[in-house]
């Protein structure tokens, strides 16, 4: 009874700081485990820098090739922060200040602090639609398909919950992770029949070293429980044949 | 004096497992502070998942638009594996066994342990350049200005050290940050006229949250330590008039 319906989404992480190497980027995996909750698949992500023309090509092209795009970064009230302005511009619209915004904003702020610089947040392209923000008043934004949030981890986290009714998704992704003291080379060849076998689930085997040993963890996912389960019980068949031990599975 | 000569790369990140979100990306942050160094620009990062097709095309697509592109991931022993296979064939050329590789397996594995899965890691494009592996024996590969790592990021670490004498960079690039106790709004129109006075030197503006405290990270890159100094200098000027604590400068 799955749905099946494949919906995808692109990440665009805009922000000198990550090209940089000084700052990690962790916004693409809350984005993407949340995704999955709600059956949306991350198809690709791309991190580029500050520059409105590389933001203009960019949303373009991804928001053509995919149901989602999500940006993170540039909507603060600093110079370098310019994604709306590019939003605007990739989709033609003007640039202009958001009325709802300012009100939020306006009443946000003590009186006399709602200065120039924190103003420019307000500003969007016409007719944008808010994110809400629970943590610091600035909202986030959404153009069509492109949605718009902040760079800052903390507060990335706390407006995702408001857009679960923006995100029409497909079944959700559902994932069996099967952790054992083995090397990848060992289990190279069976895992390779089973995803054979089972072409339409995606299997990933990926080394750990956890408390100074070695082991594999495979991912099995799918939209299917019945599939993951099959692959599981093909995985589980090799396994107990080589006596490897399962450390733990979730 | 500077030589003045950019010179960029761009990462690509292979892996459904960072995609999904299950793992989280350190290898870009560690291999741009380390082009850093060595005078070249991360341009562009991009993940895509473990797909011959997206593989091929990214990779043609970004060695053209880049001095440098480098790879992660992709090159173990399963199945999910495919990225020596990729790089062949968008370089046209053929996917074999390289025999220096051979040697360096079979010597580095016990007698009988060089089986099959293990065998698979010295498959790569005819006549790639070794890429060595202090940590774990099986070593990368490029093909001209390509550089496939592995997505392990302990061994990716110990593996750039041994391609310092294959990329040639530009002037490195110096960083400066002014780390202060503000908020971006209170800056942001005097940091505005700073970047508007030193357009080719990169400014960026990044909120964070410590001990409970908020700030701002001014950062300042450039390949020229003069054109830093004088934006620090103009800053300055700006943060000791608006009575601004200085909380780290590095």
């Amino acid at each position: 009874m799955t749905k099946n319906i494949k919906v995808n989404a692109a990440i665009l992480i805009i922000g000198n700081e990550i090209l940089s190497g000084r700052t990690q980027d962790t916004n693409t995996s809350t984005i993407a485990l949340w995704l999955n909750l709600i059956g949306v698949k991350v198809k690709e992500v791309r991190v580029i820098p500050d520059i409105k023309e590389t933001i203009i090509h960019n949303v373009n092209l991804l928001r053509k090739d995919n149901d989602y795009v999500f940006t993170t970064g540039g909507i603060g009230p600093t110079h370098d922060d310019i994604t709306a302005e590019s939003i605007s511009e990739a989709f033609g619209l003007e640039y202009k200040i958001h009325n709802e915004a300012y009100k939020i904003l306006e009443s946000y702020y003590k009186p006399g602090e709602f200065n120039k610089g924190r103003q420019k947040m307000v500003w969007m392209p016409n007719k944008a639609k808010l994110i809400l923000n629970p943590t610091s008043g600035a909202p986030g934004f959404s153009v069509e398909n492109v949605f718009c949030l902040p760079g800052v981890p903390s507060i990335l986290k706390s407006m995702l919950g408001g857009l679960k009714n923006e995100i029409v998704g497909g079944e959700p992704i559902l994932s069996y992770t099967l952790s054992m003291r083995t090397v990848e080379s060992e289990i190279a060849d069976s895992l390779t029949t089973v995803q054979d076998n089972n072409k339409d689930v995606e299997i990933g085997s990926y080394p750990f070293f956890q408390a100074g040993k070695l082991g594999v963890s495979i991912v099995i996912r799918s939209e299917d429980q019945s599939k993951i389960d099959i692959c599981s019980k093909q995985i589980l068949e090799f396994i107990t044949k080589k006596k490897i031990e399962i450390v733990d599975r979730n």
